[in-house]
């Protein structure tokens, strides 16, 4: 399963898309231990660039993404994930995509309505 | 349009889906000048991290991404693009889509035919 690691400090980009709908649902990106992980457990872990530690999608919210199949491109060094979302939403601010946000007329406009509400599932923790 | 550049020395993460089809064709990477052109002249521009310069995709096959639609996310360091693809393929390797290799049973496995030969079409170039 080699993918090049190498070419962005250890990390390759995973773009997740619900195999049911075709959305994309949110990007993220993983180290060869949280590919890994994401293999064996069939749950898409990733790697947090900020908090420099593997991170379980779901782990407090219960919002899992259930892995159906792993594509990877030409350069080995992104690779797509369909999945299954568990839960009403994969963004941490209660959208169902973290791409809720739609180019207009030069400005971001909110384009899409929340899908639960973000401080009753993380509690005021994001 | 303020998009978070600094998070990635300068850059952006870039899923391009095709509209219509709703299939993830490639990911690239964008920064300010290459995000700015793409909106402006509405065809994807990206940034070679390889080749440290912007790049209009489909220069020199024509094969390129007219822009329907740009999303960001919740941290505004990736955008998804809503392209129209032009020629029959996105990837230089010949494939309709980067993503063309699918993991099973621990490797990688061609999951799909070249739409076309890409000999022909970048001459020996990549």
């Amino acid at each position: 399963m080699n993918l090049d690691f190498a070419k962005s400090d250890g990390l390759v980009t995973a773009v997740i898309q619900d195999q049911g709908t075709g959305r994309v649902l949110m990007v993220g990106y993983m180290n060869e231990d949280a590919f890994r992980r994401t293999v064996e457990t069939g749950y898409a872990t990733f790697y947090s660039r900020s908090r420099k530690k593997l991170w379980l999608k779901g782990e407090s919210s219960g919002h899992r993404l259930a892995v159906k199949s792993i594509q990877t491109d030409c350069d080995r060094d992104a690779v797509l994930v369909q999945v299954e979302a568990l839960g009403p939403g994969v963004c941490h601010e209660g959208y169902q995509s973290c791409f809720f946000r739609t180019l207009k007329d030069g400005a971001w406009a909110e384009s899409e309505a929340r899908t639960y509400d973000p401080d009753r599932v993380y509690g005021g923790q994001a």
